[in-house]
C-alpha cells in the first residue's frame, strides 16, 4: 500500500513507455496515442502538447516522440498546423475525405510522417509549459472554456498541477507534509473500528453523523465556544464550508467585506457565486476597525470574513483588544461574521485568545474549523457552527451537492477526537512545527536580511516575506519553477500586490528550505536588478 | 458502536429532557431555550415550531410545553403573536426597552407567563409540520431565503427531513437499507488496511487517488468500457458528478435534453445552474428517438442526460437496438451525452445491453458511475469518465469545491473493488432484491389490481406505479405521512405529473411493504371518490 501511494506522487500521467518491452519506444508511444484518440478520450481537435514537453513526460529523447508523432501523422491521426501547434484530426472528417485509413494499426510509416516530423520540429516548441493534454476540443470543446464556475486563476491551476511534479521544493504550501501527518494513529483509529463490525455505512442525517457533531461540540468547548450538535453542520473541509456560505446564504451582487490580503482572493467560491469583495487592511493587531463601518455602510455589506488566528497568508494573530474591539463595531452594525479557525489549534507559543464565536451571544457568527491542517487534509473533515435556522440552510444545499461527506470519514474523525489521539497528535505537531517555524526564521535572517522584511509567527502554517523592492511576480514564479522552486505569490492574496512571498515552513523540509530560500533569494536580486 | 449509530436514525433532534432527573420537564425544557438563545443559536426573529409539534419532538404533554413558554416569555426571551407564531425576542431592543431582566435565570414566572400559556394555546397551533425552529431570523434572516441556490423541492425538503423520522415506511427511498449494505465485509476491508500502517492521508491528485482510478478503470472493462485512468475522475457520489457538470461545463441559459419523467427533475444541479430542461418521451424499450433531432435543433440543446439502463424513475431498461439508434441520431447531431450509469451493474435477471459509453468512440458521452447503490452511500465515491479535456476540467473545478472526495473512502473502495469484494457483494445483493422485487409485485397484484398499472423492472430499485385516475399528489403526501408512510410522489419527476408513485423495493423490508401498500391502496381510493 506505501508503494502505491508512492506511485500516486508521481507527476501527470499514470502511463509512460517500457524500456524493457520487445516494442520500440515510439512504437509503444504510438500505439498508447493511438488507443486514446480512438477511444474518445483524446477528443478531435484537441492540441498535444509541445515536444520538448512531451519528451519530458514520455521520459524519452526527441527524436522517439518525432517518429511517433510521423506514425501518427500517417495514419491521419493527428495534424500539424504551422503555428497551431499539432491537434487530433477530426476522424468523421477524414473518413469522409477518404484520405484515412481509418483502423489498421501502425504498420506503415510513409513521407507524410517524415514531412510531418520536421515540420514539427521547427512548430512545435511554443512557449506553453502544460502537461499533455492541453487544448479540449470535439463536441466538449466550448464547454470546457463556459459553465458557470471561474476556472481557477492560472497560477493557482499551475500549482495544483505542479504540486504532483516531483523534485519540487514547495516553499509556499498550505498542507503538513505527509511526514507531519500522523499515519500510524490513524492506523490505530481503522483498527480500532475494525474490531467490531462497522455500522452500514448509509447516508448520514443532514447535519452530519450525530457521534461526529457531539465530539466536534466537546472540542470547541475546549476554545470556549458552545455549540450543541444542533449548531454544527459537518463539511468535506472547511473549503466546502465556504462553498456553501457562498451559494446558500449570499444574494448574488452582494459585497464582504474581508483582510487584504486574504486566502479568499486565491479562491473562487466567492466569485463564482457573484459575490464582491472589499479588502480592509490590517496592522500586526490584526483587521483594523476604524474604516470597518463606514465601508459596511458604503457598500452595505452582507459579512465580514476574517481569519483572526494565524492569518493565511500574513500570519498575523488578532489580539483580544482587537476581537472586542470588531465585535463591538460590527454588533452595532448588525454585520454577520464568518469567522475562518482553520489555524487556530495551531498555536506554537501560547493558546490564542477566544475565537469570535465565543464572544457571541447574538447568533452573529459563523465560525468554520477543520481537521485539514492537524489531523489529515484528506479526511475532508470540517465544520460551520452557526444559528440553527443558518445551519440547517446550509445542510440542505449540502445534501443537493453531495449528499454529506463520507461516513466512514465521520467515522474515523468521531474516534480521532473523541480517543484523544488528536490532543495527543497536537502536542506533538506543535513542537515540530516550532522547530521548523524557528529553522525557518534562522534561514530568512541569514538569506533576506537587507533584501526583504517577514513576521514571527506565533503559529499556523505561514511567513509573510515583504520585499523591500517590487519585482514582477509572475516572471519570478516561473523563474522559480524553473529554478525547482514552487512558490506562492503574493498577488495570489491581493491581485495588486507585488511584493510579496507566501512562505510555509510545514510543507518544506528544514533541509529543503536550506537549499531553496538561497536560490530564490538569488533569484529575486536578479529581478530587483536595474535594467533586468 | 453500532449503539451510537442507532442513536443517529432518531428523528430530528440531538436532546430530549430527561423524566428521570430531579429538575421538571418543563423547567429542563425552559433551560435549554434559554440556552439556545442566550448563545445564539436561536437568532432574535426566529419562529418556533407549533406547540403540537413541540410536543412531538420533545415527548412531552401540551401543559409542559405551555409552561416552558410561559417561563421564557416572562423572561423577555420569546415572544408571541396572535396568528405570527412564537419568535424569539430581539433582547437588545428588548433590553433598550428596559423590559428585560436579562440574565437572572428562570426562578420567576409571573402573570405574563399565564396570559401567555393561554395566548398560545389559542394561536400556537399552525398548519406547519415543521421541526423546530422553522424560521430564521435575526442578522441571518434574509439571507438564509436567498443565495444563489435554489432551496430544495419542499416535497424534497420534506422527505431529507422525514428520513430521519422513526417508524415511517419509507416506501420510494432510493437507498439500499442499512441490512442490504455491507457492514461485514466493509469491516473486512478497514482490517485490511489497518494491518499496516496506513499511507498519510494528504490531499489526492485532482483526479482522485491513481490506485483508485486504476481499480475503476478494471471495473469498466467488465462492463466494455475502456477507459484508463487519466479518463477517470474521482466524485464524492455520482450527485457531485453532475453537480461539476452543471456548473463547469455548460453556460447559464443553455438546455439540456432528458428523459421525462427523470431523476433530474428531482434535484436542483442543473436548474442552479441556470441550465434549462427539455424533456422527451418514453416508450418500454427507452428514450423515444423520433422527436431527438428536431427538438436539439430547436432548441440548441447543449447535451443529452439519460440514464439507458433501469431508469430512474421509471425502472425502463434501454434496450440494445435503442442504444444504437441513439447513438447514431446524436452522432449525427455532434450532440454530447451524459449517460448515468448508477444503476447499471444492478441487473437483476440478466446483464444490461452494453452503456453508451462502450460505443462511442468520438469521446461524445460522458459516463457517471457511483459505489453509492451498491457498496456503501456513505463512502460517497462516484466516478466521471470522459475526454480528459473534459475531466481536467471538472477536476479543476473540484479542487476549488471542496479539495477532492476523502482519501480514506478512496483507499477503501480501492481495496473493495481490487479485493473482490465488491463482485461478491454485489451476487449476493442481487439475489436478494430478485426476492424483494418478486415479493413487492405481489403485494401489488393483490392490492393494485384495478388500481394502477406497473412495470416489472428488470434491475435497479424502482417500480413505476401508475395510477388509473390522477390524484393530487401533494395531499396523498400529507395523508400517507399522518397514516406513517413516506412517498416519492410523481410531481419530482415531473412537474406536472399528478399519476404516478415511485415505489422502493430496496430500502422498506418486504414486511414493510406488506404492511404499508394496502395502507397506501386506500388512501388512493379514498382520494379518487368522487366529491372527496
Amino acid at each position: 500500500m506505501t508503494n502505491q501511494h508512492q506511485k500516486e506522487q508521481a507527476p501527470g500521467r499514470s502511463w509512460a513507455p517500457d524500456p524493457a518491452s520487445a516494442l520500440p519506444l515510439h512504437r509503444q508511444i504510438s500505439n498508447y496515442f493511438m488507443d486514446k484518440i480512438r477511444s474518445g478520450a483524446w477528443p478531435p481537435g484537441m492540441r498535444l502538447a509541445p515536444q520538448r514537453e512531451l519528451c519530458r513526460q514520455l521520459g524519452v529523447n526527441r527524436s522517439t516522440v518525432v517518429t511517433a508523432l510521423g506514425e501518427l501523422s500517417a495514419l491521419g491521426l493527428i495534424e500539424g498546423r504551422r503555428g497551431g501547434g499539432t491537434r487530433v484530426a477530426d476522424l468523421r472528417a477524414a473518413a469522409a475525405d477518404g484520405a484515412v485509413s481509418y483502423g489498421d494499426g501502425v504498420a506503415t510509416s510513409g513521407s507524410r510522417a517524415a514531412s510531418y516530423g520536421n515540420g514539427m520540429a521547427t512548430s512545435g516548441d511554443g512557449a506553453g509549459t502544460d502537461i499533455l493534454p492541453v487544448q479540449p476540443a470535439g463536441s466538449w470543446n466550448s464547454y470546457v472554456e463556459e459553465g458557470v464556475h471561474y476556472p481557477n486563476l492560472p497560477t493557482v491551476q499551475d500549482i495544483n498541477r505542479l504540486e504532483y511534479e516531483q523534485g519540487l521544493i514547495r516553499l509556499g504550501t498550505g498542507e503538513p507534509s505527509p511526514g507531519l501527518l500522523p499515519g500510524e494513529a490513524m492506523t490505530r483509529v481503522l483498527a480500532e473500528l475494525s474490531r467490531q463490525t462497522l455500522p452500514p455505512l448509509s447516508y448520514e442525517a443532514p447535519l452530519g453523523s450525530l457521534g461526529l457533531r457531539r465530539a466536534v461540540s466537546s472540542e470547541l468547548a475546549k476554545n470556549g465556544i458552545q455549540a450543541d450538535p444542533d449548531s454544527i453542520l459537518i463539511t468535506s473541509g472547511a473549503l466546502q464550508g465556504l462553498q456553501l456560505i457562498a451559494v446558500g446564504l449570499l444574494p448574488r451582487g452582494s459585497t464582504i467585506l474581508l483582510e487584504k490580503p486574504s486566502y479568499l482572493y486565491s479562491i473562487h467560491a466567492f466569485q463564482s457565486a457573484g459575490v464582491k469583495f472589499n479588502g480592509l487592511p490590517m496592522d500586526e493587531h490584526g483587521l483594523l476597525t476604524d474604516r470597518l463601518a463606514r465601508e459596511a455602510r458604503r457598500t452595505k455589506a452582507a459579512m465580514l470574513y476574517s481569519i483572526p488566528s494565524f492569518h493565511n497568508p500574513t500570519g498575523i494573530l488578532m489580539d483580544a483588544q482587537r476581537r472586542q474591539k470588531l465585535m463591538g463595531v460590527t454588533g452595532g452594525l448588525g454585520l454577520p461574521i464568518l469567522e475562518d479557525g482553520a489555524y487556530q489549534e495551531l498555536w506554537l507559543d501560547t493558546p490564542p485568545p477566544l475565537p469570535l464565536k465565543a464572544l457571541d451571544r447574538e447568533g452573529r457568527v459563523l465560525h468554520l474549523g477543520t481537521l485539514s491542517k492537524s489531523a489529515s487534509p484528506g479526511l475532508r473533515i470540517g465544520w460551520i457552527v452557526g444559528p440553527e435556522p443558518v445551519v440547517r440552510r446550509l445542510a440542505d444545499i449540502k445534501m443537493q451537492t453531495d449528499y454529506g461527506a463520507s461516513s466512514l470519514s465521520q467515522l474515523a474523525a468521531a474516534r480521532w477526537l473523541e480517543g484523544g489521539y488528536h490532543e495527543e497528535h497536537l502536542q506533538r505537531l506543535r513542537a515540530r512545527l516550532r522547530q521548523r517555524r524557528d529553522a525557518a526564521l534562522a534561514l530568512l535572517q541569514r538569506h533576506f536580511a537587507g533584501l526583504a522584511a517577514w513576521n514571527v509567527p506565533a503559529g499556523g502554517f505561514y511567513i509573510w516575506l515583504a520585499l523591500d523592492k517590487p519585482v514582477p511576480l509572475r516572471t519570478l514564479f516561473r523563474a522559480a519553477h524553473k529554478a525547482g522552486l514552487l512558490l506562492n505569490t503574493g498577488d495570489l492574496y491581493d491581485r495588486s500586490d507585488s511584493r510579496h512571498l507566501r512562505l510555509s515552513y510545514v510543507y518544506a523540509s528544514p533541509a529543503e528550505l536550506e537549499t531553496g530560500l538561497p536560490i530564490l533569494a538569488g533569484l529575486i536580486r536578479k529581478l530587483q536588478r536595474p535594467g533586468s
